[in-house]
């Protein structure tokens, strides 16, 4: 009898369970870091025999090294550790911003392994030729990474709007509207490189996989369950709760950006009035302090500098995106009760400033009396929460869910 | 080879194995409706002669009966259909509200089979004088109830505030505060019962019960996921994603009353200013209808038929309050991306005036594009989202979840 069959469950057949065993092996060395196969066995429930067959073909296929150290774990007499692989199969990450471009190629262990980032206005060009200018620069890296002996089986597009079965439902801040971006990003890529097989294309809003990148390699902790913010030139957001990206009915969830703070306020690039990103986005932190609110995401750092020197009207722009992000938090804390609220992206170095004013509203309204100022809930992200390796993630967490569909990856 | 493994998962033994399979075997009952043996084999993967037997347990146990129809399905030759007991064990719902109680019965099938209701504003009591009250009540209800061979098993409590582990944390309506409202209600149903085992007691927040009432019994149909609103004199919210309750980190998800409408509105019982609640509550509704603030729930309809009769005044005051709804929904709508939004409470009898405000709202400023007016996804909470029931509800599922633990109920 079986301890919990599942309501229709279709019985395994032999290929499909041992395709199974490949992953939640392959998947206990990475959680584990480092590990022997005796204590895999007792993590996953299989004997010593199964496992050992299993790692095997995991060493085989690139996926798993030895790493040369013997110790005695928990589970009996001394083992060699095994580590997932440093080369071989590998994500592409590609974050198109609305002033930047950022590429980035990660390893099985989902390690920052090669970064190309160019800056330049995206709003004025045609949405083909960014995905083609982000295309060439993915192209390099994938250039750069096979030198290490990085292989991406495949890329993630990050991108500032509201994303679908790989079209660009709308883009505010971009102007763009029904763009097949994954089709557009993958037809230059493959014009760019001479052989192997095209690689399969992806694609995501730019926040999901900022907030996927804070929960998997950043230092969210146990805070499993969080609201993240991204602040750029629009405000963008991800809820993730219980460890899990929610993506909502249509997998529009997270536009925090569009939360109405005054219905009659100032017009949004989104068609509505008074939205959230009228007040704490960039241009709107720029134009507080006096700084040209087009100067681009390194002004910011500019904006900071001058809060840290004492400038006054810095402070104050700083202060005031902080209040009214206090207000929307509030409300999205009252409704959703996450652990903890992170914000990336240009909010991060302005944190100092912003922070006090938004504790204070959030101390204000949250109606369970659970907010306390300084508490510790307010957090900047992880220098890791960055969306063009949460999108290379993705690709490695694919890897890790299925290494057989990969196996052959290599030798081509 | 076990086919999907978890990690760590401890080996069941045989008891357990059967404990878990006698609720699997129920539960199918409970889901089809009305089902053969032979069906159940099919739909939970064990054998005939295993659920037979887990069958036979069930119906001794009180938890099936066999509907005396024979008919042939799916699974082979004719058998006899089993249905869920509609007496026995069940489960006891108990709705504290600002000015009524309402207390209700249901079977192991979810149907409201005893309903007993008072009105009476209870923000002049004390707590615990409130409690009683609705213990008194509650054990007039189960007098009823064994007049029909229903036993609850249990009693759930639901309280328009926060609520956590058995205690109400804030009810700002109701003016309580770090109220143990289990122990409370226990002791009092306890004094006033004569003999039987104490009633384990249970508590949740009323909008959430009322949200479950409306994913189990209501006409939620394919919305899976939604954010429910119970308008009272607080504005209580819930969400449901993919058919589960968000309760959030501390368990406080849902107070969309407390998002902020105006920061420099006027003061909300929370200790905030402006909060949705000041603008969309029954006292702000009947307010702005000219009717007294205070008349209680049944001003309410009397506010929908002065609408219906044409009178500007009630409508505009239904219009104005479904403007500041549509405000803070689309807002809600943007961060979580539900199906639908269901408005229960006093928003139902005033649907025709609030809803297209609202509806206008959302079709502004949800930045998918995706809420049209009219569109079915703003809809009335079905005559089932009532939180008695709900709470009545989740004893009935802690049943189906483990019949075992129930077996000798009756026998007491």
């Amino acid at each position: 009898m079986n301890s919990h069959p599942g309501p229709l469950e279709p019985k395994a057949d032999k290929a499909s369970v041992r395709r199974h065993n490949l992953s939640l092996v392959l998947r206990a060395v990475h959680d584990a870091g480092e590990i022997t196969r005796a204590a895999v066995a007792v993590r996953v429930g299989l004997t010593r025999a199964a496992v050992s067959s299993l790692v095997e073909q995991l060493i085989d296929g690139g996926f798993l090294t030895e790493s040369g150290k013997t110790f005695s774990g928990q589970a009996g007499r001394p083992g060699t550790a095994l580590r997932v692989a440093t080369t071989g199969v590998a994500g592409l990450g590609v974050e198109v911003n609305i002033d930047y471009v950022s590429v980035c190629v990660v390893d099985l262990a989902g390690t920052d392994r090669l970064r190309l980032t160019e800056h330049g206005d995206n709003r004025g060009a045609a949405p083909a030729e960014v995905l083609a200018g982000a295309a060439a620069v993915a192209a390099r890296a994938l250039g750069e990474a096979a030198a290490q002996d990085l292989h991406p089986v495949g890329a993630q597009l990050a991108l500032p709007g509201l994303v679908s079965g790989g079209t660009v439902r709308q883009a505010p801040n971009l102007g763009w509207n029904r763009i097949a971006a994954e089709g557009l990003f993958a037809r230059s890529l493959t014009a760019l490189r001479t052989g192997g097989r095209p690689l399969p294309v992806g694609s995501d809003n730019e926040a999901n996989a900022a907030a996927l990148a804070e929960l998997w390699f950043g230092d969210a902790g146990e805070a499993r369950s969080f609201l993240f913010l991204s602040g750029e030139i629009g405000v963008g957001g991800a809820l993730v709760l219980d460890g899990r990206l929610l993506r909502g009915a249509h997998g529009f969830a997270g536009e925090i950006g569009h939360v109405v703070v005054d219905e009659n306020g100032p017009e949004c690039r989104c068609g509505a009035r008074g939205c959230l990103e009228q007040y704490a986005g960039q241009a709107a932190l720029l134009r507080g302090a006096g700084l040209p609110e087009d100067a681009g995401v390194r002004a910011v750092d500019e904006l900071a500098r001058r809060a840290a020197a004492g400038d006054a009207r810095a402070a104050t722009a700083a202060a005031r995106a902080g209040h009214m992000l206090g207000l929307v938090l509030s409300g999205a804390v009252n409704l959703v009760d996450p652990d903890a609220v992170v914000l990336g992206g240009v909010f991060r170095p302005l944190l100092p400033w912003l922070a006090p004013a938004a504790d204070a509203e959030l101390t204000r309204r949250v109606v369970s009396g659970l907010w306390t100022p300084g508490g510790g809930r307010l957090r900047a992200a992880s220098p890791e929460g960055d969306a063009a390796r949460g999108a290379a993630g993705i690709i490695a967490r694919e890897i890790l869910a299925d290494p057989a569909a990969y196996a052959g990856i290599r030798a081509t």
